[in-house]
């Protein structure tokens, strides 16, 4: 079968022929649909995050992935399925994180990624996988499917964020993204749609016309531009914020959004920069953190019942919305389209296959 | 009656004659028995937190107090109740916070603190208190009341940091105290005795012997010396902290916290530091904030429920603590020792009357 890897040595996808694989006893098969590309990927291919399995000089990449279940093999699952699956696995052995049902809490080390660290991805035409790691979705999501998975990355940041207000009476009404990629503009839809914020807005740095402003502003949010607000300088210009969600990876972002959380408020950190040393005024910082009662919480991947939410989310979000946002699928032919990384590109992915024509 | 002062230019209390206050309706009349010091009272003493209530050219200090009440005037209380006061009160005008019960979740501006902030304390011989403010404690607890808002505190902080874990399986084992004056070592003592981690630790930078390492050892913590480890060190050295709880006021400590937890850890941050520049690696900080799930809440303040949640946590801390932690109680003519600062001393009182003499 057709598979897209990284091979040891490139920083180009390649597409190299693979034998088919075979499910193993609680595992199923399942032909590929589309496969997603976001910026981890881009960070595996440039060398920047993640690792090949053990052993092997190539990585299927590809993490965020729809397909139909072709061989239940024996599951609870049934042929025809379609299904989205989770990205982490247990590194050789289980432990406890996998055994409770929340590898996203496992650290490093504990587990493999498929796609990115340690297993091969789903960018392939057929991939088998535990049945408890495939979440069934409706056939109506055959085709966005594979935005579940990043969906799934923000409801499990949500439901951390939330919890860390729960101890007391608290009624967020003023929301913002840092970052216009598709991550932040799915958030943001997000906060329109699902969350209920009455004010959203959203940091980007580009000049108009841009379709990632166009889509912040059909989404009835307002576009701040970083090169004229610093993110310490919202509350002045605009408004403190009760939530900020951060997915740029600036970590001067992650650490100013102290300053531009209303008293009470939380900040999602998701972004995962490299080292970098700068300045900041810790003191005023720390004070205003304790004296404000603000929060903090770092969220990373999701677990099943994160991916189930997405799909509900997803249900509700609106038709214009993906296709604004997705702005290319594309076939194995056109691999490299389906990597560019430009200013028109939002959302891609790479199919394999359709529901309708299987 | 008297009441200890600071008048406008001093920076050393005082005592002087005041009238006898006389409660409004729905306030009842208390008679001081004890007001404890911390390190809040130093900052207002040395001007460098707090201010005078409008208009006034002295503040009565003191915010940790026990007391009796000798006019319910019309209350819900009764005479001969030992009450302890909370310590927001409504800046004139009433707000959202306070009409919800928690005035701790108030921004600044939208509260006066008693004994701090825009209102005189309770260092006098008698005090009133609107009703709701006053939580009733055990008889029992006349000596020691002193210590309910303290432990307050700590109970406020600690609920914010565990709702931030709310949302997965989580099983603390390690926790951390960040400071050992009286307030980190009320909370070294919950970890023990109430909180029930495995393994406690406290930091400070002191020599042996010093009264407050035998505490930390007498608890079955282990002291760590900051100037020997590093708070980013503490994982290298020790291990790294489920929860760490930061009491220092050092802002250094607040961002060296992130390196210093545990993967899906939490550190509580209560210090109120002033503005201070200094250089962290953010990039890295960022990093390890996301990729581990991590969580920073800053906590202030407390509310009623918090105070009676400190009751019962008094009530099973073990006595030996107390005779230790309390270095000294002492009456107006030995005004100056309760104020003491040095490394003899950890934590006093004022004491205006006792609940046997009343």
């Amino acid at each position: 079968m057709d598979a897209v890897v990284l091979r040891e040595g490139e920083q180009t996808p390649t597409v190299v022929e693979k034998p088919k694989p075979e499910p193993e006893p609680g595992e199923a098969l399942v032909e590929t649909l589309r496969v997603g590309v976001d910026g981890t990927d881009h960070e595996v291919i440039n060398g920047l995050h993640g690792g090949f399995p053990d052993g092997e000089d190539h990585l299927v990449l590809g993490h965020e992935a729809v397909g139909v279940v072709v061989d239940p093999n024996g599951t609870d699952l049934t042929d025809g399925d379609v299904v989205v699956p989770t990205v982490r696995r247990t590194p050789g052995e289980s432990n406890e994180f996998f055994e409770r049902g929340e590898p996203d809490m496992a650290p490093s080390g504990q587990y493999w990624e498929r796609g990115i660290e340690g297993a091969h991805g789903f960018m392939a035409e057929y991939f088998t996988s535990p049945a408890d790691c495939l979440v069934t979705v409706p056939a109506a999501m055959a085709d966005l499917g594979f935005l579940v998975e990043p969906v799934s990355i923000t409801e499990k940041a949500l439901e951390l964020a939330y919890a860390s207000r729960s101890a007391f009476d608290w009624n967020p009404e003023s929301a913002m993204v840092l970052g216009n990629g598709s991550l932040g503009l799915l958030t943001l839809a997000m906060f329109e749609h699902t969350e209920g914020f009455d004010r959203t807005y959203c940091l980007g740095r580009r000049d108009r016309p841009d379709p990632t402003i166009d889509i912040i502003e059909e989404l009835g949010a307002t576009y701040v531009d970083s090169r004229q607000t610093a993110v310490a300088d919202v509350p002045d210009t605009h408004e403190g914020m009760d939530v900020i969600y951060e997915a740029t990876g600036y970590a001067k972002h992650a650490f100013e959004t102290i300053r531009a959380l209303e008293p009470n408020g939380v900040g999602a950190l998701l972004g995962v920069p490299d080292s970098w040393e700068f300045e900041i005024d810790g003191g005023a910082l720390h004070n205003e953190f304790v004296l404000h009662n603000k929060a903090l919480v770092g969220s990373v991947n999701s677990r099943v019942e994160h991916f189930e939410a997405a799909v509900e989310t997803l249900e509700t979000l609106p038709e214009w919305l993906f296709d604004d946002l997705v702005t290319g699928v594309y076939g194995l032919g056109e691999l490299d389209r389906a990597f560019d990384d430009d200013d028109t590109t939002i959302k891609t992915a790479v199919e394999f296959s359709t529901y309708e024509e299987r």
